[in-house]
């Protein structure tokens, strides 16, 4: 049994519909109910809610607790994953590559494009790879989002595609 | 078979999620998929879209054109339902009454409170009663949602509840 | 607040999936999961589970206590839903109104071809048709199903259609 | 861009629910849809329809057949997925290994304990594991399935666990 760590810090995955103000926010975690309607054996899971805030509300402060966070886990779990808004997942991914080029096991950054309240959620996609890839991939940082694993350093949100892609070297 | 009229508006119910902002807008009619996931024997449905506004941004022409086109209609089908955004429903019900205070057949209003674009939508659920709730009334205007249809005049909508209520006399 | 009696007696509608056997069967009543994703304002239901089989399974007794349940509650309540297997639906209305001709409210009969456990189920359309229906018809006995709404005697079940008719006289 | 294999040969995963006979048989191919749900970057993939079989049905030629298809598929893509039923996958991964015990890229069977027409599918899982885990794992045997990947040889569906393990050494 792989034991695994999950922290959640918000963003578009866990974004819920408010019926008075008609807007999606970030009020309640949604992870819980994802994990529940997978089936995930041979993992064992310990979540961490670090924050919960869209990524665009996040601070330096934030994005380096995060990375702190993240590579501290890695040396007591198998793996890491670190559930994170999009438009400044690339920020908090970077950061620890500054602080921990090596991390002692696999941190695995995803999020979501469509919050999983949508029916045409990526969210639930995007989980399943990520607590997947964490599993086989050697000690590094890397973003799993749509069918594909990306490295830092080097990967970036493509807002016109609406995913990620590495940089060009 | 029932020939029944099918006027959208726009509202909620219509609402879809644009990945760039992160926010609901009425840009696609997904009337037409709820429609094809519901079984619907014995009607004719022949459908008018007769314009596409979040309810809140109605101008009074807007309301009285809806008030129009739905006494028209009831002249020659055997009911209208008209899809509508729940903050000003009552203002095109009402004005449906003053204009007419008996149209030929019934005219029942419905919308959601929560997008079909959502999981938790009651777009459905409000569009099946009001569907169904349309054959089985006598001539008049009526709103159908959540399991209960209310007669005009005297509805409003209970921000509160989330809910139409029947004022007090 | 309508006092509203909900009898439960099996069929598909509540059938669910054995991943041992590979097929669907009357394990478990799925009608509260169903009552609980809609929202129901202005009714009050009382369950009754009366026996959850089949309706290929019922003998003339099971048609012979549905009836005499349903004609009962009738009496001591605003309406009554009955959800019951679509293939003998049709000779327990017919044995109400042997009964009882006319019973002291609507009871409004329903059920479904396809489960609440798959995704292109009708179970929810057809909960939600007779939950309304029954609200607003005169006493009687009916089927509500695929926005139809059927009056007995002289329903049956084309297999054919996949839905219910009436007789010609 | 990874170019991938899909060879699809029924079971579960593609179960269909037919209403005249109430049963969930494999009559058409769902895996269309299900890949038009998910979000595939940085893969394109090429169906194979090998047959449409339910794996109790499965001949010792099916699964030569089977196991010919993926080997030699392996030496033309960068990675092959098969969809298999569950109960006699291990037969068709055995068979792979005594053919191939090195095929020149992985080769991933998926499949699923509850077909795509439930609700509470775990196919759209198993399948995501499967298009991401052809594209991390070494060349070889493996099935993907409820978050974990084993090897072949010495993999086994545990019927109780309603899941694969592997064989004690």
């Amino acid at each position: 049994m792989k034991r695994i760590a999950l922290i959640s810090t918000g963003g578009t995955i866990e974004k819920t519909y408010d019926e008075l103000s008609g807007v999606l926010a970030n009020n309640i975690s949604v992870l819980d109910v994802m994990l529940a309607s997978l089936e995930l054996r041979g993992i064992a899971i310990t979540r961490v809610q670090l924050m919960n805030k869209d990524s665009l509300d996040m601070s330096p402060a934030d994005h380096t607790l995060i990375a702190e966070t993240a590579i501290r886990m890695a040396s007591d779990y198998a793996g890491v994953v670190v559930v994170h808004g999009t438009d400044r997942l690339a920020v908090s991914g970077h950061r620890i590559v500054e602080l921990a080029p090596t991390p002692k096991s696999p941190i695995v950054f995803t999020g979501a494009m469509r919050p999983y309240a949508l029916r045409s959620t990526d969210a639930l996609q995007n989980l399943t790879e990520a607590l997947l890839a964490v599993q086989l991939l050697s000690p590094g940082v890397y973003v799993a989002m749509h069918n594909q694993v990306l490295q830092f350093p080097g990967v970036t949100k493509d807002k016109g595609l609406g995913t990620f892609v590495k940089e060009p070297a």
